[in-house]
């Protein structure tokens, strides 16, 4: 997996970190383009939403079943979004908040400080949005912080 | 990059394939996830929508400004869904139609038949679905078949 940025937020460590964007109260943070690539990002800031696809590089051991975060019961790791996973690979949805150069302001980002980008995709709603997909496990869980001593 | 499962579609070969799979017409397909990960698909048979992340392992040569399927204009490899792109990995949204052992029947595939399945994600309305996000350049743009000849 070949980074072609880096991602910046103030999460530095995984105990402080939202359980997902879209809950993560706003937060905000940029992702730095390495140069070379910059050019690929002509016209990005014509979308107001981008996927961030990104390396969970400190993830632990990878177990097909898992209590996730936001349940107490066990779950193929298919079946959640949770890091420790055997592509080691994120995404989320985030909102562009404007671009500077080499450099995507966003926010509404769960992802911890220096976080390896892989790639970027604009969000169409069109192609992306499924406003009455069924929520299996997580319907009426309700968003918390991560069950203290669970990876 | 190492796989988890193949994709199983009835598209061939690019030139059938379509743009995108919220647009494939409901085209059907089937995932098959490797023996050695099947325990990772407990409940996700709960859902009804799951991402699915995969290798364009079919792409040609990475450039990082061209014209995409539904433009004339070229724009950023970061600014469209293009897969030339230096990560090489494909998203798509698709139904869970149900699940059958190590087999998932999905609806709404737009990729190409025998494509390295990279990871599955639950999708999940509310952290996933932003139904006010912009159209960056797709705006007012109607699907269309790929021109001819265009990578």
């Amino acid at each position: 997996m070949n980074p072609i940025g880096i991602i910046h937020t103030s999460f530095a460590d995984k105990s402080g970190a939202p359980v997902q964007g879209a809950q993560s109260g706003g937060a905000e943070g940029y992702v730095e383009v390495f140069p070379e690539f910059s050019e690929g990002l002509k016209d990005i800031d014509l979308f107001t939403h981008i996927y961030l696809l990104y390396h969970f590089d400190r993830a632990g051991e990878v177990e097909l079943v898992r209590k996730p975060f936001l349940d107490d019961k066990p779950h193929g790791i298919f079946a959640t979004r949770h890091p420790c996973r055997p592509s080691g690979i994120g995404l989320t949805v985030v909102r562009l908040l404007g671009r500077e150069g080499d450099r995507l302001n966003v926010s509404g980002i769960d992802v911890l400080d220096g976080t390896p980008l892989l790639d970027i995709k604009p969000y169409v709603t069109r192609f992306d949005c499924f406003p009455d997909a069924g929520e299996g496990w997580l319907e009426g869980k309700a968003m918390r912080e991560k069950p203290s001593g669970r990876e």
